[in-house]
């Protein structure tokens, strides 16, 4: 398992990059080693093809991919490796993501895609992350420390709701 | 342009043969060469690129992709040729064909496929026609016949119509 | 690695059951140990709860939960733990499987759900695996093998069609 | 009666308190007590059970359950308590609010949650005193005030249309 | 309170009745007196309305109101009383039943409908006894009675999966 | 003929006013006599009935309602006329106008309204004007001769950008 | 006025027969003439162009168009005439009607096409009827008894739901 | 084919203007002659028809069609050729677009229209040249080495992200 602990993060196009980098930082900030790429499953299919294909061997235990529209970035490198891959689908400028949600989403059977909420850096990031802490107990127990953390803040938020409307 | 005058029709799974036919029959009945083959975008990806990569040289003119769900078929065709691919989207067992449908046809901007309606498999193929007629007189020809015999079809109905509710 | 090795699979209803079944045994196929539950997010809340609180001391790796219309069972069950969940969104009797798809996939920011399509039980089953396989060697080659059986299965059928045309 | 006569209103996220805010304000100017919470469904998920567990000892008559996206707050809450429960869908970044919808009016048979518009916060209020106002004759007047104004109040303004355009 | 124990199900068809009847059933078997109408709010107008005005002094508490297409049922109804109006959406032929559901929830601000699931009968009657269960301590009991017995049905059919599959 | 050659235009609140402006003027320029009143078929619901019960004696010929989200007004005004009825949608701060356009135009059998685009002011005026012009030579005219002038603008936009592109 | 009382009904296909059928008999039993024609927007375009354009000499007071799919014919029809235009989208195979109903009632400003339900007939029959009935005493008559018959039978469904009931 | 080389775009208002100006520059740049114009299905229809039924006559070989909300135009023009026609769906005020892409792609048995995404400028040029290229190998040659020139701007914009991370 020591082999298969990075996160491959590939966006299919610079445009994506402020959408998805909220959740390339939270995987930083877990201390998970991160390969961001800008690779297009339409422009640079061979790159994709490559890059999934020798994913594993190169130590990479989940691949998040992140595409809008017609968003078959996610499929296509799940087509090329037997690694779990998360599909992130970006809200584009027209239909409002649900043209991404449904490319990623409706994968036809044998090939599965992971597919979080539209626009959901941070919960792509976390699944990678509750993935890889199946064989990694102290990210794990970092996940655990993260909910908790999560927790207090809305609970602080509740504290503070119940002063200004007290 | 001789040399270009096939159309190839591929479809992700066989469950859609019944779909495409009607089409692949109205080629045939045009005269025009078709090559019909089963190969699947995320089950066997290299088929797919090698097929497209390599129809231009092999007297290929246009290619219909069909597939249904998350149908990344006509796209990934589309990522490995210059050949006009036009994307026939078909409908599954949920959500009504508008998840093939906005999977084909919301291509990201420098790969088009041209997509037409939901199972509407005779309009890919008179598409196709009508793409390799520009540069084939007698094919152009052949199209024009069918559209007077559609519009003598319509006439027809609406003489029986007239009879009938007279 | 080796005591988190079993994929619990949930359901919302007993109704749900034919739909989930293919997963099922998909992953007993595999070799994967199943543990098979029904139990209800609205009717059974507190049974819920305790599973998932509990999941990972009892050796589960990966929770699948199934559900339809607005459909809970997954997100609330990854409120409760910090294993991955799958959901798969169960198509009831009216919207097609939107409501399901959309109430599993579009969780709020910080309880990820991977979601597969709309009636996938074999891609939740798959996936499952593909994330439990990441720490066991064998299972991971099977998952290989599976994708090679699946890649001769449409090779087979574009022989058998290029005979019937032919 | 008298000692359930207070509208608990939960909410997701404090980035729900502006929308929702409008119809707090409603129920202050019935004279209605209010308990409002930040509590989520998925981040904190044991207070939202034991809130609504022990909502109707606390003297709790209705809940008003707001969230966006997939929105199971009010499912959830509606799942440990008879009391009737309100469920108020927020538009988010995506989707227009569809989701949150669904996600909140779908619910399966057994556990209902009394959906009002997106973003409806002052119906969501309206329908709360209106519950109230069964056992309540004082409440039920200002109900019929608060009707006889905004028919007041459309006529108001259908007559200074009338002078703008005479 | 005593005198506004009846709860009112009003259908905008007779097709609609198969679709209401287990809800009519669920209320009788709770001991509530219900008050069943097939009235129009396009068709017979007045009759909706008058009955609407008088409901309350006929001893209604709740009303529910069922309707598909372009449903305005519900809305009606409500704008003629201050009593809680459950709106139900109906299936109808075309749209899966989103027409109804839209035009039933998506009431303006002033006038709430307190909507259900599209075709959701048992959970409109549900609500409906929820809410008289408020002044009523007999119904609630048997609501939370009501509870107890879906629980335990889920748990009974979770034990049966165990054993099919054992 | 003569005694029926108003339009009236209800809007169901003022917030409406702006979209629907443009179609006041475009029949007040046509030579139309409207009659515009803004009336809420939730919050004044008898004024509505009132309205449309009489509207034929007061010498109107066709009724316009505008409405947003539950869109009813058309549908109420429909009910308690013969008049041809035309249906407004106006899009509201969520889903885009859909709920408006499926609440106004999906009428159950029997009660037709007349339904336009979204936000299609203009165009509900047209139609008014149209209807009005089966009994009104001159207006007729008018509405040719505005059909040719809106054919110039075209043209003239079509040399314009000519000019332009060069 | 008196030469302007025939109801034109179009149909872009024989296969839209059945569904229009009921608005027919609706209109002849109203004693109002009907042309029916079966004309495709697309496959006879000339014709549909030459009929729309001479309806009004031709004694046609409104003409009705049915179509699926992308729905043209209506507001084809409308562009060659100013004659009151009803479009009827008819549900076809796939997504339900929604193509048909947004093809026809999202017209452009300048051309109106007064659109009815999903699948209609009737109520597009009827609506031409109230259309003609403006400058048609007698016909304005038999819509009034109509309306009346329709109430009447509501009220019987009412009554005897309540015998069945009681 | 020397005779057909050149690429009409018709729009349906000069507001699309700016949405189709990119794709008129992507063609001019791959120097194919481009004929470009403002001509409405519904306020121009006879231009429009002229224009298609000469099109071919006159040196053209493709015809983009350009249009939003009831978008008829690309669908019309295809009833008056056997050219190729392609259908580019521009998104408007309301619906996001998906009013545009359902009246265009979703065109009846016989007339097909290659459709490509909503406010998909360039690649309905591209697709345009990719047709014509099938009888022209200079461009052909270009539009390979777009597809080049593309794949080298994804790479580098891949080479400064992992600087920029790095």
């Amino acid at each position: 398992m020591s082999e298969r602990n990075k996160v491959a993060i590939i966006m299919g196009s610079d445009s994506d990059f402020s959408t998805v980098k909220p959740g390339i930082e939270l995987l930083k900030s877990f201390g998970v080693h991160v390969d961001v790429k800008i690779l297009s499953a339409h422009r640079t299919p061979d790159h994709v093809a490559e890059y999934a294909r020798t994913a594993q061997q190169r130590g990479i235990g989940v691949i998040i991919g992140a595409a809008g529209k017609a968003a078959h970035l996610p499929g296509i490198i799940a087509a090329y490796t037997t690694l779990p891959v998360i599909g992130l689908p970006i809200k584009s400028s027209t239909l409002d993501g649900l043209d991404s949600l449904l490319s990623i989403v409706q994968m036809p059977k044998g090939i599965p895609v992971a597919t979080v909420a539209i626009n959901g850096s941070e919960n792509a990031a976390l699944l990678a992350a509750q993935i890889l802490a199946l064989g990694d107990e102290k990210l794990s127990e970092t996940l655990k420390q993260y909910r908790i953390s999560m927790e207090e803040q809305v609970l602080a938020k509740n504290e503070q709701v119940q002063k200004e409307l007290g």
